[in-house]
C-alpha cells in the first residue's frame, strides 16, 4: 500500500529518498561529497542578524556545509515589481530580458542568490518549481495578475581555489532555503549565498566576506538593502578605510584605500605580471526593496542610481572580473510615498553602504608556527609522522599527498585544485604549530589539523575543509 | 557494502531511485502525474527526421508523455560562440545579459529548449549541472577558455488549457535529454520541446505545431536551422498560404494568410471582444548554427537579420503574447568562410523558413458525431451510461464530472483548467461518436473515449490526455 | 536704423542673407553646389499624395534639387510619446537612449528623416533649434511637462555613387521643412527624405524608391504609417512579387521574390565575389502613429511588432547594410482604445505594408541606343563632337572628361565618385541616342544630354544630375 | 566678379556674413543676444590648463560669452574606436545605438560636448558637417575604413535659472570650436562646454563648476581623462570632503560629504518638500582615452568600470536629474599594452577622479551689504535712484523692473526666468553694497552693478549677466 503524502509533503519524500540513498549508496567517503547525498542545513544560526519588521519579506538560507556553499532566498509575500541593473562583466542571471520589458504590473515572487557560479542558477529555477509544487503558483498566465511563479536570481563565484571542492547550490538546496524562509530576520556574515564569499582579491586582501543588510523607515516608506559581497574590490567604509585585509604584514585593519591604490600603482608592471596568472572571478549581488509603488521607469532609475553608488563601498566595483547584478524591488504596499525616485535613491544608497559594511565576518588570524621552545615539546617521532602519511582526498578535484622524511613532513597537491599554498609540482615542508597541527607560512591563514578519526582538517573553523578519505601511500 | 558506481553513473542511480520511488510511493493514480514519479522518455521515435552530417552538433530530446511536454537539448561538441536576439514580449531566458557582452571567445556548451513556461527553465540549469556531474566541465574559470559549463535556453508556454495538467520539464528530464544527445539527427514534428506546441492562436487556427530543422552546406560553410514553433501567429509558406488551420468550416489547408488577415479585419470589434477574454501565451525559439567563425558584432547581426526574417514564415511574429528568442551560434570550425554575415543571414533566413515549414505535424481531424443510422446501433443503455458516471481526475487542476440523465450523458468541468469545450458553470450534453466514444461539437478535435480499464482518454492519439483516477459520484 | 523683424522672422532673415550670399559670392558654377548657397524647395508638388484627416500631425518636406536630397519632418501638434526600435546595422539616431528610458509622460515634438547619411542628422538637431527660435519650446525643464524641444530623427544613405555629389540636408533645409509643415497631406514617392532613395540593391534591382504612407481609422482609434524606403532588400507585395526591378533583361515588374532568392542562390560564389566589391549602404525609416494612449512598455512592444513585420514587405530587411530605425508614436488623444497593443500591432503591420507599397515612384526606362537608321540621321560632325569635349564638373567629388576621336565620343570619370558606368581608369565609348543624347549600355537607366546652355545633364528627369561647369580640355 | 575663397574658407565667409548681418540687422540691444548675431570666442584663455603630449588628440573650445555657454570639441587625429555607457536619467546623445554595435573597426572622429541642453546637440552634428566641408571626411562608406565623419556628443543642462537667457551652442559655435582644435592643451575650469556648469544642486551647494582633465603614461600606454562636471551631486575629494559649497553659512570649503548626507537626512520631509519645487537638471559628460587597442567588448567594459567609479568623486551620481554619459575611446596606436581592461580601468578610474578635481574653478564670494558706516557715504539721492529705474531686459525670457521709493530701490522679475532671488510676484528691496552696486541677501553670490553706459550687470566677473537694453518705466 502506497504511503500517503499530503500535497506539500515533497520535503518529507525527499528525506525518505535521502535515507534510501544512504542505504543504497552508502555513507562512505567516496560519496559523501557528491551532490546527491549532501544534506541542506537551513537557517543556520549566525552571531549577527538584522531584525526588521516587514511581513512582506521572507528570508531563507541554506548551505551545504561540506562545501561550504549556500543560497539565500528572498520571498516576497505578494507579487512585486522588479527592475534589474547589470554592471559586472560576468553576470549569471535568469529572465533578465523580461525584467527589462518594463511592464506596469507586479510579477516577482522570489530572488535567489547562490554560490556555485553558473551551476548555482539551479537554485533559482528550483524555487520557481517549489512555488508551483507547493501550490502557491501555477501555470495560469491569464489570471488578472499572471499566476506563474517568477523566480529570478544570480550567483557568485566561490570556487577558484578558495574551496577544495566544487559542490554547488542545487535544486534541493534552493528549495530547502525557500521552504525555510520567514519574516523579520536577515542573517549577517558568511552564511547563505555568502557562505564562502571573499572580497579584495584585487589588492591581494582576500578577506573573508559575507552577506549584509540594512533597514530604514521614513514615514510610511520602508527600505531594505540586502547584499552578498564577493567583490574583486575591497569593502571601504565612510572614512575611506578598508576594514580588513591580509597584507604581507598579516591581517591589517582600517587601511586607507587610497594607500592600497597608491601601493598598487607602485611597481605596477610587476604586479600586473602577477595578476596575469591569477585572474579572479567575483560578484556582488544586491537587492533594494521599497514598499513604495514606482512606475517602471523610476524603479529602473532607482536600480541604476543605487547600484552606481556602490562604487563607494566597494572599490573597484563592476569590473570585468565581477558579475555584479542589482535588483530594485517594490512591494507596492503604499501608493504615494513622500520620496521621489532620486530621493529614494539617495537614502537607499546610504542604506546599501550600511548593508555592505554589515556583511563583514570576523577574520581568522594568520597561522603562526611554533616557537623554538614549543617545537621541542611537540616534536613527533618517526613513527608518529609515518602514520600521517598518505593521500588525503578532499574531492575529485583536490587531493593532498603527505610524506615524512628525516623527521619532517612534506606535502604536495594533486588534482586540479591546489591545496592553497601547497604546490602540485614539488614537495613542500610542513612546519609544526602544535602537536597535531602544521602549516605552510603564507600571507593567508593556513592550518592543517590531524584529527583522531583520521580526517585531515584544513583551516578548522568557519571555513574548514575536511578530507573525505585517505589512501595509504 | 555500498553499491559502487562509476563516475558517470548518475542516470543508473536515477533509475534505481525511480524504482525505489515506485516501491515506496506506489504507482497509484494519485501520484502518477507528480513530477517526482514521472519517467522521461528519451529520443522518442518520430516519423520524420532531418538527417545531417555535423559531428559538432548533438541533439537529444526527452518528454514526459503524461504531460505531454518535453525538452530538446542541443549540445555543441566544443565551446561555441553565441549571440542572442530577444523579440517576443514574454521571453524566458538564462544568462541573456552575459550573451550580450560580446566577448571574443567561445563559451557555449548547450542550448536547452523546453515546454512548461518559466518552470521549464529548470531543464536549462540542470544541463549545466549535468555537464559538470559528467566530468565534461568543472568550476575552472581560469583555464585558457573557461571550463565552466555554459548552458543557456528558453521555454515555450504549453499550458493554458491545451493540456489538462501542468507537468513541466524538470531537472530530471533536462538531464535525460542531454545524456541522450547524439549527432546526425533532428527529430521533426510534435516532439521534444515542441511536444505540445501549437500555432495560429491569433487567427483561431490552433494548429498542432512542432519543431523543425533544415541544413545546408555551401562550400565549406555549414548552416543548420532549428526551431520550436509555438507561435501566436500562423505558419505561412512561400506562396503566402497557411498550411493548416482549424476554421469554422473544419480543418482547412493552404488558406491565403492575406484572407485570414482580411477576415480578421472584418468585424474587428467583435473579434477583439472575443480575444479580450482569450489571451494567448506562445513563443517560438530558434537557433541558427554555422561553422564559420564570426566576430561578435557580426554574429549578433546574423541573429538580428535571421530572427527578423521569421516575420515571413510566422505571421504575426514577435507579439506581446510571444516570448520569441533567437540564438545565433558559431562552432568556429572554419576561420574564413566565403560568406559575410549579411550573405550568411540571407541564406540562413531561407533555411529558417524551411525549418519552420518542416515543423508541422499531421493534424488530427475534427471529430464527427455519429450519423442517425449509426446512433441507433451504438446507443447505450441506462445502466451502461450509469457506469460512465463519476468524477474523472486528469490532474489537481482539472477534473470532469459525468452524469447520465434520460439516456444522455452530461459533462461539466471542475478545477482551474476546463476540459476544453466543456464549461465548468453548467452541464453540457455529450454526443455519441461510437459505442465508447463521445464528443462535444467544436471547432477543434474533441473526442472522449472510455477505455475498458476505466480510464477516460481525451483526444486519443499523439496529444491524448488520460484520466488518472475516477471517483464515483 | 536696424531693420525690425518680428519674433518668427528668421526665415525672412535667412532669405536676405541668402541674397547677400549670392551678391557676395556669386552664382557661378564654382559655388552653386556648396551647401551655403543651396536653396531649399519646400513641399514640392508630387503626383501622388495621401490625404488624411488628423490635425495633430503636420508634415513638411524640403529638398535641395541640386542633390537631389531632402528631408521630411513630422511635427506633432502636442507633446507625444515615442518608442524606438533599431534593427539595422548602421543606424543614425539622435537621443535614442532617452527614448529607451520609458518615462510615462509625452515629450516628443518632431521626427525628422533626411538623406545625407550621418551628415543629415543636422536636420534633426536644427528642427529642435527652430522649435525654440520660433517660440514653441524653450529651455524650461521644470514645467509640468518639460518644455524643451524634443526632436529625434534618422537618416538614410543616399550617396554611394547614386548621386554625383555629396550635398546633404543641413540646418537650413531641416528648418525650412519644419516651417513648411502642415496637416492633411503626406506626399508619396521620391520626395522629401526619400528624394533619392533606392531599393533592392541586394538583388541588383536598384529600383528608385520613395516615401510612403497609409492611414486607417477603427472606431475612435487612428493609425498612420509613414516610411522612407531605402532598403538593401526589395519591396515585396502581398502576392510575393517585387513590383519593379532592373534585371539583366531590363526593367521587370512583378517578379516573384522567391525567384530572386533562388537566382541569388545559383552561382552564389560568383555573386558573392561581385558583392564583395560593391557593398551597399541603405536604410528604411518608419513611423507608426496612433492617437491611443499606451503605457511605455506597450508602445515599445508596438514598435517591435510592427518593425519586425516589415520583413515581409522588404526582403531582406534589417541587414548589416541597412540602418533601419522604427518609431512608434502616440499622440495620446484618446485614453482607452478598443485595441490592445498586439491588435494595434497587427492592424498597424498591414497598414505599414500598404505604406511601403505606396512609396514606389514610376521607374525611368532603361536607355536604348539609336537604331542603325536613326544613327545616320543624327550623326555629329567632327566639329560638333569637338565642341562637346572638355571636363564637366558635377561636384568636387565627380567630374567627367570627354574626348572625341575618329568621329566617336569617349568618356572617362574623374574624382572619387564615378559617373555611373563610366570608369575612371580607361576611356569608354559613348553611343548616340538622339542628336544631343548619348548613353553607355547598362543594366540601369543612363542618358547623357548636352543642353544648349553648355550643361551636361545625366539622366534628365526626376533624378537628373547637372554639370556645374566645364573646363575646355 | 565673385570673391574667390579657398576650399577651407568657410570661416572667412562666415565672418563676412556676420559683418553683413551686423550691417543689415544692427548691433542694437534688441538683437545682440539672438543666436544669429552671436560671435564665437574660441580657445578663450584660461588660468589653468592641462599640458600633455599626445598628438592624436586635438582640443578646441568655443563660447558665446553673451550666454555664457560653450562647447568643447575633442578631435582624434585618426579614426578611433569608441564605446558608450549612459547612466544618467536625462541623456542627450547622437548615434548611441551605433556605438553599441561593437564593430571591430575604428570610426570615431570627434566627441563634442556642449551646453544648451538638447539644443546644444546641434554642435555635435555641425562638427560632422565641418569634417566634410573641410575635406577631411566625405560620403564614402565603401573605403576600407568608412570615410564618413563620425561625430558623437552629448550636452549638459545650463539653463534653469542659472543664466538669464537661453542662448545655446549652435552650428556656428560647434564648427568654430572644431576648427580651433589643437594638440597639447586642455583648458581647465569654467570654459568650453562647462562655461556655465554647476555642481552640488542636490545639497543646495550650487558651486560653480568646470571641465577637468588628467593624463598619465605607463610604459607605452597613454591615458587621458576629460570631464565636464555639471553634476546634481557634489564633487568629493579623496578625503571624503566637498571642496566648495554655498551653505547657509556662506561659501564653505572641505565639508565632509558624510555630514552633508547626514544633514540632508535631518528634517528630510521638509527638505523634500523644498526640492519638490526646485527640481534640477544636470549632467556630467566624461571621456576616457587610451592609445591601447582593445577589442570592442573590453572597451565597453572599460567604459562601464570607469563610469561606475565616478560615483566616488561625484555624490550622488547618475541620478534621474543627471544625463551622465561616458565615452571610452581607443586611438589604437599601440597593439599590445601591458594592462588588461580591468587594470586600465583601475588606473583610469583614479585618473578620472583627478580630472574631476581639476575641474573646479575659483568660487566667487557671497555678496555682503555695506556696513552702517559705509552706507552713509554711499547713499544715493532720490534723483540718482530715479535714474536707475526702468525695465532692464536680459533676454526675451528675463527682465527686471526697478523702482525707487522713499530713498530705496525695489526690484521685481518679469518673464519666465526669474532674476535669481528676485521674485516675479512682488517687489523686493535692494540693499546697497557700494555706490553703484546693490544686492539681495542670498545664500548665493548676487551683485547688481549699474554701469556708466546704462547696462545693468549681474554678478560681474566670470559668470556675469548683462542687460541688453532698458526701457524707461
Amino acid at each position: 500500500m502506497p504511503i500517503k503524502f499530503k500535497s506539500h509533503s515533497s520535503s518529507a519524500k525527499q528525506k525518505i529518498l535521502s535515507l534510501v540513498s544512504v542505504i543504497l549508496f552508502g555513507l562512505t567517503n567516496q560519496t559523501i561529497a557528491s551532490q546527491e547525498s549532501l544534506v541542506p542545513e537551513v537557517n543556520k544560526k549566525t552571531e549577527r542578524n538584522l531584525k526588521f519588521d516587514w511581513p512582506m519579506i521572507k528570508i531563507g538560507t541554506a548551505s551545504y556545509e561540506n562545501g561550504p556553499t549556500g543560497t539565500t532566498v528572498i520571498h516576497f509575500g505578494d507579487k512585486s515589481s522588479v527592475a534589474i541593473d547589470v554592471r559586472g562583466g560576468g553576470p549569471g542571471t535568469v529572465n533578465a530580458p523580461y525584467m527589462e520589458m518594463g511592464y506596469p504590473f507586479p510579477e516577482l515572487d522570489t530572488i535567489v542568490i547562490a554560490g556555485g557560479s553558473w551551476y548555482g542558477l539551479e537554485a533559482t529555477t528550483a524555487v520557481a518549481s517549489a512555488l508551483k509544487d507547493d501550490g502557491l503558483r501555477d501555470g495560469d498566465a491569464f489570471a488578472t495578475v499572471p499566476n506563474i511563479a517568477m523566480s529570478v536570481g544570480s550567483i557568485i563565484f566561490d570556487f577558484g581555489g578558495r574551496r577544495l571542492n566544487e559542490i554547488y547550490p542545487d535544486k534541493k538546496l534552493g528549495q530547502a532555503a525557500f521552504r525555510a524562509a520567514k519574516t523579520g530576520n536577515f542573517p549577517l556574515g558568511a552564511t547563505g549565498a555568502a557562505r564562502f564569499a571573499k572580497s579584495g582579491g584585487f589588492f591581494g586582501c582576500n578577506s573573508f566576506s559575507g552577506q549584509g543588510a540594512a533597514f530604514k523607515q521614513i514615514g510610511k516608506v520602508k527600505l531594505a538593502a540586502f547584499t552578498v559581497v564577493n567583490a574583486y574590490g575591497s569593502i571601504v567604509d565612510r572614512n575611506g578605510n578598508v576594514p580588513s585585509c591580509y597584507t604581507e604584514s598579516g591581517l591589517e585593519t582600517n587601511i586607507p584605500v587610497a594607500d592600497l591604490f597608491s601601493d598598487y600603482g607602485k611597481g605596477l608592471e610587476k604586479k600586473i605580471a602577477a595578476l596575469k596568472n591569477k585572474h579572479k572571478q567575483n560578484t556582488t549581488i544586491s537587492i533594494l526593496v521599497t514598499n513604495q509603488k514606482l512606475k517602471p521607469a523610476y524603479l529602473k532609475r532607482l536600480a541604476v542610481q543605487v547600484n552606481t553608488s556602490m562604487a563607494r563601498s566597494l572599490q573597484p566595483y563592476g569590473t570585468l572580473f565581477d558579475g555584479d547584478v542589482f535588483y530594485a524591488v517594490s512591494t507596492e504596499e503604499i501608493e504615494d510615498g513622500e520620496l521621489n525616485s532620486v530621493e529614494l535613491g539617495i537614502v537607499a544608497s546610504e542604506l546599501m553602504w550600511d548593508a555592505v559594511l554589515s556583511s563583514i565576518p570576523e577574520q581568522p588570524a594568520v597561522t603562526k608556527t611554533a616557537s623554538k621552545k614549543q617545537k621541542k615539546k611537540i616534536k613527533l617521532s618517526k613513527q608518529q609522522l609515518a602514520k600521517l602519511e598518505g593521500e588525503y582526498k578532499f574531492s575529485e578535484q583536490s587531493q593532498l599527498i603527505l610524506k615524512s622524511r628525516n623527521g619532517n613532513l612534506y606535502a604536495r597537491s594533486k588534482g586540479r585544485i591546489n591545496v592553497y599554498a601547497i604546490p602540485n609540482d614539488k614537495e613542500i615542508e610542513l612546519l609544526q604549530v602544535t602537536k597535531n597541527e602544521f602549516t605552510v607560512p603564507s600571507r593567508y591563514p593556513f592550518l592543517m589539523r590531524f584529527e583522531k578519526n583520521g580526517e585531515l582538517v584544513i583551516n578548522p573553523g568557519h571555513w574548514q575543509q575536511v578530507s573525505i578519505n585517505k589512501i595509504a601511500n
